[in-house]
């Protein structure tokens, strides 16, 4: 965090000096939430979706799945679900009726409206790396999460255009005590970043605050903050087949007040779910719809979507592993179904890997392409995720950014465009057999921005780059990394806000902030 | 090449040795030719891929295109082209009509018939790393390419199963003169691997004693080798505009005798082509229909197929990138443009980055999911390859036959089942709500061969990885790189037919090989 750190990494001391002397400047793409062009993939055919659509609704109607919380199972049961102790089965004709209430897409809109996202239509949301107990970088190593972790991480998240979406916490800080973690974690993401928001559906107090200080940030009243999406939460099943009590919980009370909920089951194949891929996607469609036919029910036309975590365990660990073929088609696949239901989809970057390399690289890579190949409108943990999802690291974050613009490049249509000037007849003609097109007014007039410029890629050849201190990929993400962080300025916010939210943290510590049961 | 050089990696000498004293076994899947079941991705429509066309046939018939080859000239004359000087313009019809007489798939069937490709109708067949100068590895650094590299990645082509093609020289060895280094490397390359093979077109004799040893290496006669492909050329354009001679020469030897010849200009986008992909897509298949036309008026129905090599150039430095979002569309379009002919197409997996880190990897995955979704039948530098070209490796070889194994696994149908028994309904049931299905019978009869078996990946967590040495993948590569190579056992072959061999080269050394002219 101090320069010190910066002058430790092994070979970034000169460089990292420099680029900070001259003003650290992060050069990269604009904002723009991208929009998914590419025909999806579409691993099974017709029949194949029906077959994995009739098996979900099978298991919803024939086995059930357990709802942990008392008052979903009073909403079904009025629903007219069958209803036996946690167990509730619900037929196909009511669950496709409530699934036909959800919006096909929604738009949600943070503090800052020029940083509006819509989920669903095409469009392509990335989402910071959430969740992981511990943060590991170049200098540090593996540590537990802390909340100056925490904020570091909210500055890159902040910092990056091609990050859309300030998801859950990147690392966990553990030195905050959790009956007040959220408070003072909500603080900063919403003083540091000016984008979407997502509360953690952990229990009636957090969920509650978090609305509470998104409406406060955004200047809003209740009723206005009601009117539209202004931030989301995600919950997972506690696969094989059960909801538990406090995303439930949460989930219904963003849906009652027009706050997205996306469902993402926790479908790892051969452990939580059938070791086949149609069998894990089927069950991952079973707990979603359960969920989606819930607050359908409760809060009709409430903006929702479906997640998908479907991939496969290492089965001489029992780890789960992330990346793989597995994962690919199950992701492709739920996103056959997504479009079957006419419900966005999220999935995920994710990897196995432990450190930043190779192997994180090409994991991370299949899971962002499968991400593209399934129409996928919301991608979680899209930088900084490692060892399955157990460490956020700053460089993969800053690599993974590399990834997150190229495939925003990859989208634009101009990349594709066929008319008379693309083809460039009266080009090829001029500069004719053994010319060079360098030089040549068609591309002059393009070549600004013609290209991908890369973010953290070295493209020189091995002599100047070995000249240069021959630093690798983590390295030069480090320097990035420390970059932003030093020069970090948080977005501008209305003093008069600021101090509210202030005061609301204040307040609810003095109360104790939320139970903790441990 | 010797033991003391593994002893030297970095962390590698434990496990290297206890590897070596146990028996190197390299874990990998079978050998198998994936079909690729994917729907392209098609980033132009129809009037897209109809005006590209139009653009390249006015290339053929307004501007024309530069044979330096007089046989060429006077077969293209004689089919009624019209030649000025080396400028020959084509009319689309004719060209039309010569691609109508290429054959829209082919088999190639190398000394060992279990190693039999079929170049088209879905397949996709890798070929390793071929050309570069120089090799690079984790112990050794950059270094000029010889002999002793050249083998090593014989070895390593022969033993890796995703690995389907020797093409052309992974290093070029240049402590073997030119005038015989074709002779040199073509045994080896014939005693070290039983898989197809590549010839250089770089004049008549090295192209005639290539033919000649694949033939002996076959057991075959003349009319026998004829009979069928066998082995085959690719031959690159001059770009822009110009086919020069020895490779023109080179594929008009190839294709009289029914050999196959892959027709693969180098467009750089801002540098031989246009800075717009379409425009450098045009030229492209400007340039590759032009060499495909005289093919197939001098054989007609000679096996052929067009290459893409289109990508951009740093607008920086003016040096190629690769693995760039305008790489991958140009690959996707010339793939649409592929089956708009009915030609086969051959793309590749290509990167810019020097060493096997996180941006060589994410680079070279960009590259390989571009040959997926462009329907790519032939895969050039699928494993190997560094510094755009300039750098073979033996670390990035084993990583990316990671990659290739994974879209083998990724293409396998049963991944996508969508049977009653994949569907799993009966297993959900039976594990039921909080359950687990790693014990339950579906799961048993399955996880053996349910999900992939990684080759260098780690799937193992943080705190293991650490304890076994937090090995870094490159490490881990150059480990199997080392067992591969120590211990490896060429393919069995007649000694009659391998003396024959050696009394080929023997005698064509003293005629004193191939003349030079350097």
């Amino acid at each position: 965090m101090d320069d010190s750190v910066a002058r430790r990494t092994r070979q970034g001391g000169r460089g990292g000096n420099a680029r900070r002397a001259s003003g650290f400047q992060l050069e990269q793409r604009p904002w723009r939430v991208p929009r998914n062009t590419d025909r999806p993939v579409e691993p099974v055919d017709e029949a194949g979706v029906q077959a994995i659509h009739a098996g979900a609704m099978r298991i919803l109607s024939d086995i059930g799945i357990e709802f942990l919380n008392d008052e979903a199972l009073t909403i079904l049961r009025d629903a007219g679900c069958r209803v036996d102790g946690q167990n509730v089965r619900m037929d196909a004709d009511f669950v496709m009726e409530m699934v036909g209430r959800a919006p096909a897409s929604f738009t949600i809109t943070p503090r800052n409206p020029a940083r509006q996202v819509t989920i669903g239509d095409g469009y392509m949301a990335f989402v910071n790396v959430s969740s992981p107990p511990n943060a590991w970088d170049l200098v540090r190593g593996k540590r537990p999460g802390d909340f100056a972790t925490f904020r570091e991480f909210m500055m890159l998240t902040q910092a990056f255009n091609c990050i859309h979406i300030a998801g859950g916490y990147p690392v966990e800080p553990i030195d905050i005590h959790p009956s007040v973690r959220h408070l003072d974690c909500l603080y900063e993401k919403l003083t540091l970043t000016d984008k979407v928001c997502h509360a953690y559906s952990l229990g009636r107090e957090r969920v509650e605050d978090v609305m509470d200080m998104v409406r406060i940030a955004g200047g809003l009243s209740h009723a206005e903050f009601e009117a539209a999406p202004r931030m989301y939460t995600n919950i997972n099943s506690v696969s094989p087949l059960k909801h538990d009590f406090p995303m439930i919980d949460g989930a219904l009370r963003l849906a009652r007040r027009g706050q997205p909920v996306i469902v993402t089951p926790f479908t790892l194949a051969g452990a939580m779910a059938p070791v086949t891929m149609a069998g894990a996607v089927a069950l991952s469609i079973a707990e979603g719809l359960a969920a989606v036919a819930l607050l359908q029910y409760a809060a009709p036309g409430c903006p929702v979507g479906i997640g998908t975590f479907t991939s496969n365990v290492d089965m001489r660990s029992g780890a789960p592993a992330f990346g793989t073929p597995e994962y690919m088609r199950a992701t492709q696949i739920t996103g056959q179904l997504a479009r079957f239901y006419g419900l966005p989809l999220r999935s995920s970057g994710v990897c196995t890997a432990n450190v930043p390399d190779g192997q994180a690289m090409w994991e991370t890579s299949n899971s962002l392409w499968a991400a593209v190949q399934s129409g996928s409108n919301m991608v979680y943990h899209a930088a900084g995720w490692l060892e399955g999802g157990l460490i956020a690291s700053p460089e993969k974050f800053v690599m993974d950014c590399e990834l997150l613009q190229m495939i925003e490049r990859y989208m634009e249509p101009d990349l594709v465009a066929t008319d008379p000037e693309s083809i460039a007849f009266d080009a090829v003609r001029d500069v004719g057999a053994g010319g060079h097109f360098f030089g040549c007014a068609h591309t002059q007039a393009r070549y600004a921005t013609a290209f991908y410029d890369p973010l953290v890629s070295d493209w020189r050849n091995y002599e100047a780059w070995a000249q240069a201190g021959a630093v690798e990929t983590p390295e030069r993400a480090h320097r990035i990394y420390r970059g932003i962080v030093d020069t970090f300025e948080a977005p501008p916010m209305d003093p008069a806000i600021r101090e509210e939210l202030q005061a609301f943290v204040a307040r609810r510590k003095e109360e104790g902030g939320a139970p903790t049961d441990f």
